[in-house]
């Protein structure tokens, strides 16, 4: 039995532990970890967001060890976490996201990417172009997330539209807004973040200090209560769209959404292509997004740092 | 001073009383109320859904007794609800029903149609076509409050859609869908409501006993807690409409909406000319919707009938 090194979540705890190398499964290929960020759903997990026990982690890149085709061995990876039955309703119509039969890496029945090594469906696997850094590579998950808002909404380039949140990935999803050539204004609650928001040339402002309504407001609050929030910014028709995945249930008063008409959507993981696409065009400012790296041997001490306030990503170095 | 009668909401008592003959403002037309529809926004208000003390009522068609500009001047008119202040943003925009200086008939800061006259904008006025009774045309508002659904949202020809509620609102929301070409299906709760359902062409079942998801679901329940029966009931990525406005809160699940990635539209009230325009085709069974009438001097008592479990419209006849 060839054992490796992991992060597992077990009964709330995480814990460094050595694991079984993962069986290739028929379709599978098998990745070698280099880097892995750590998400909030991650930070949310441990709190039992989820009943998860295994390892963690869904946002990597990594190296094809092994690939029973021959086709992708020593490539670049990174990979779409969603894992269909290939059989059902939903995985017929390719919304296999919304198998509800479906594996999720590192969040639902199916070891994550905090360790040496990962296997995944040859579907799941992008290749990185080599322009793409593996510290940039490791953001490829957290927008295509961030695309996920432009596949099921369309903002029309005279709405006003903001980010509420100015965490990960609210800066994440602000970015591939301004890409996608809209002016979005960040919404935050921490001073200090404000200096990083304009640094990334965009407007931030304090949440509670904006005066104004906005059209589309994209909640990324990581807050149980980030629709209301979102509630008080939206104009009348306006859209608010969800993406914060959080444990814990808000007092919600349906008549207010009837009455404004507002139009609510939630949002889960989106495609990689676009988020490759922009990677590709190294305009992003990646570099200022990563706090702090730490190695697997220190990973426990990588998830408490990323769950102190205000931190942007944290990432654990696995391999070279 | 000209005295009318009218039915008053004063601190949640409904009282027939004398009141003053509306005084026209520019651009007014004063409109004698022939037959008005109780509706179960008027019965959620008598609960103190909105604070409102005047006369109720936003359901009617009429005669025009006065018009300044001669025109309109004896012509049988229905009349949209919302009084827009004319100069904001939402009012350019042309969407009064969003000018939050709004006055909406018997509803927010202006007198309703439970009254033997009313004054409303000549611009919310709509003559009725000679061959809609007045009957079918008291109709028109709850008719255009369907309408607003496929106003806001586009349901593809292949996507199933249920109508959660056999109300009032709810049968004439399906009426709606099915002359726009779509399939739905009726979700109810009174097994005695079925055989009207059925009456109608429309396939209805008890909602518990559904086993299916569904793409779009049209929440016409008139609960608190209808978002959450919507919920158990829309497919992932599926929509959910919510038309009740209703008084109290619910406890929301945030992370469900967004795991789901479902969308929630609030809508309201809706356009008259198509309203009118299938009123005119005569395809509707709406002599089936009138359960009783009642005369004006009895008014009290017909908004007690309408509030009873399961009744369908009760129209007040206040004119010949």
């Amino acid at each position: 039995m060839i054992v490796i090194r992991a992060l597992v979540l077990e009964n709330g705890e995480i814990l460094l532990k050595e694991v079984e190398m993962p069986d290739l499964q028929p379709g599978e290929v098998l990745i070698r970890v280099n880097l892995a960020g750590i998400c909030s759903t991650d930070l949310e997990m441990t709190r039992g967001y989820i009943p998860f026990s295994g390892i963690l982690g869904h946002e990597f890149v990594g190296t094809v060890e092994k690939d029973p085709l021959g086709e992708l061995e020593g490539k670049r990876v990174v990979g779409e976490i969603n894992i269909g039955c290939g059989d059902c309703y939903y995985c017929r119509k390719g919304i296999k996201n919304h198998c509800q039969e479906r594996r999720v890496l590192g969040i639902r029945q199916r070891p994550g990417a905090f360790a040496e090594f990962l296997a995944l469906p040859r579907e799941n696997v992008f290749p990185v172009p080599e322009v793409i850094t593996n510290e940039e590579a490791v953001f490829t998950e957290p927008l295509a997330a961030g695309f996920q808002v432009l596949e099921q909404v369309h903002i029309p380039p005279s709405c006003s539209v903001a980010v509420l949140g100015d965490g990960r990935l609210g800066l994440l999803l602000a970015m591939v807004l301004v890409e996608s050539g809209l002016q979005p204004v960040i919404l935050g609650h921490h001073r200090d973040k404000m200096e990083v928001v304009a640094s990334l040339g965009i407007k931030g402002f304090i949440a509670e200090d904006f005066g104004d309504k906005v059209d589309f407001v994209i909640e990324c609050t990581g807050k149980t209560n980030g629709l209301q929030l979102a509630q008080e910014l939206v104009s009348p028709r306006g859209t608010i769209v969800l993406k914060s995945t959080v444990k814990g249930k808000i007092s919600l008063d349906m008549a207010s959404l009837v009455t404004g008409e507002i139009t609510v959507v939630g949002s889960r993981c989106g495609p990689f292509p676009p988020a490759l696409r922009l990677l590709k065009g190294k305009s992003l400012p990646l570099e200022k997004m990563v706090e702090k790296k730490f190695p697997l041997s220190r990973g426990r001490e990588g998830v408490k740092y990323a769950s102190r306030k205000g931190v942007k990503k944290v990432v654990l170095e696995i391999s070279g």
